[in-house]
């Protein structure tokens, strides 16, 4: 199959329950947070370093090596530290079950581009945000570019997909989430404005046209990350998907109660 | 020439003081910044809506009339609303003379990622940032990529180029400048508590390593944005450098005195 055509990979992987993991480092997190390795493409230079992964699946994975020149040929693309390993998916969380443990989680609606799911994931990490929730559209966080650009923390943090887009939040909100919806909309509230206690859940929308009209409808309240008075005269009228979440991450860390004693 | 292959274009359009430009919005931003057009690549049916920028430019412009395919097959990759220019640079301001203008400033230290000097510039003019300086290495915000995923902003935000790396720091300085090195190293001070008066400058650092020890040393105080306690044990140990940047900048804006009046 052709790794590049991101449609063919989307079907394939998915109605087989794989993902493609590439590097070292990768498929170890891979393995560490549970996914089976049903095979490895390789060069022989790398199977050393690889040999604990490829014995300790013994028997289920199937290893091909081959040299630097066929992999390149076969993938088409130069493989990171030469090794490719289809991965299983594991089955994720329910919204239900995977809202449970959460104080601080993301809502992402409908993002389009691999590498941006992959630093939200990456922000979620360094700046505690304890869950990540996908609507039923947005880009898969297993995609071999999320994975990459997430430094491995779609190994980390946990998430689910809703299966209904229409009725998601609702479910969110009887969790006991407070819904805050990030828009560039300057006349909503500045999030250092809002007061944050208790669960919140940060909604953030796609890349092109943010959060749909309905699940701002939802939402318990707008917020908006104050920009310069000047930005729009210098025809910049939004902060895009990652560097806006990072900011409202970073919100939401600072507002965080510390050492709070639960029950 | 090959569009796609980096070194090539890096060689081929800074000797000759071009760079590309892709779809008409670019393209007028960028004549709106001052970049006269060398050529242009569209297809008929595009023709129309550049009549004025080709006409604007008359005498000096070619233009180069091909059907999508020739378009897709010259460049190597699906032009981006079918239109293409090869536009002139214009000379960059001195360092010094960038700075005499601006109070918050962004210096880049060898950023590597054409996507992410865009990004940061995007940010820089969400966010009140006035100028950015460009260590010597630092990638081309004219770069395709980069002009793409900044919307622009780097034909709105003034910038320079360092042309010495070692001495670079103390001509910002010597402007007037106080150096903060933004640093994952969580024992640094954190940026929200840096009393921030008078002119700032925000020093940022590659991708892979961050600043060179030689730019730490030479800043005046390095500063850090505070990461979740948890975030080590989830492998993550900073926040890439599109979201650091845009998390200082938020930091910067919020500490900037409002209708600052200057004599």
């Amino acid at each position: 199959m052709r790794l590049r055509d991101v449609d063919l990979r989307r079907s394939v992987e998915s109605e087989r329950g794989l993902f493609v993991a590439e590097g070292e480092k990768v498929i170890r997190r891979a393995i560490g947070a549970g996914h089976p390795v049903r095979s490895v493409l390789t060069t022989a230079k790398r199977l050393d370093a690889l040999a604990d992964v490829v014995e300790g699946a013994a028997g289920e994975t199937t290893v091909y090596l081959v040299s630097d020149e066929v992999m390149e040929g076969v993938t088409g693309f130069p493989v990171h530290r030469g090794a490719l390993a289809a991965m299983e998916r594991t089955e994720l969380p329910s919204v239900g079950a995977l809202l449970t443990g959460a104080e601080r989680i993301l809502v992402l609606e409908d993002l389009v581009d691999h590498g941006n799911v992959g630093a939200i994931f990456r922000c979620a990490a360094a700046l505690g945000v304890g869950a990540i929730v996908l609507s039923p559209r947005c880009a898969d966080p297993l995609y071999r570019r999320a994975v990459k650009v997430s430094m491995g923390a779609v190994f980390a943090i946990p998430y689910a997909r809703m299966t209904d887009w229409h009725g998601g939040l609702a479910e969110v909100r009887a969790a006991g989430f407070r819904l805050l919806a990030l828009t560039p909309d300057q006349s909503a509230v500045p999030l250092d404005e809002v007061p944050l206690s208790g669960r919140v859940a940060l909604m953030l929308g796609s890349e092109g046209d943010g959060l749909s009209s309905h699940w701002l409808r939802e939402a318990d309240q707008p917020v908006c990350i104050p920009m310069s008075p000047r930005a729009m005269d210098l025809g910049v009228d939004s902060l895009n998907v990652v560097a806006a979440a990072a900011v409202a991450c970073h919100g939401l860390l600072r507002n965080q109660v510390p050492n709070r004693v639960t029950g």
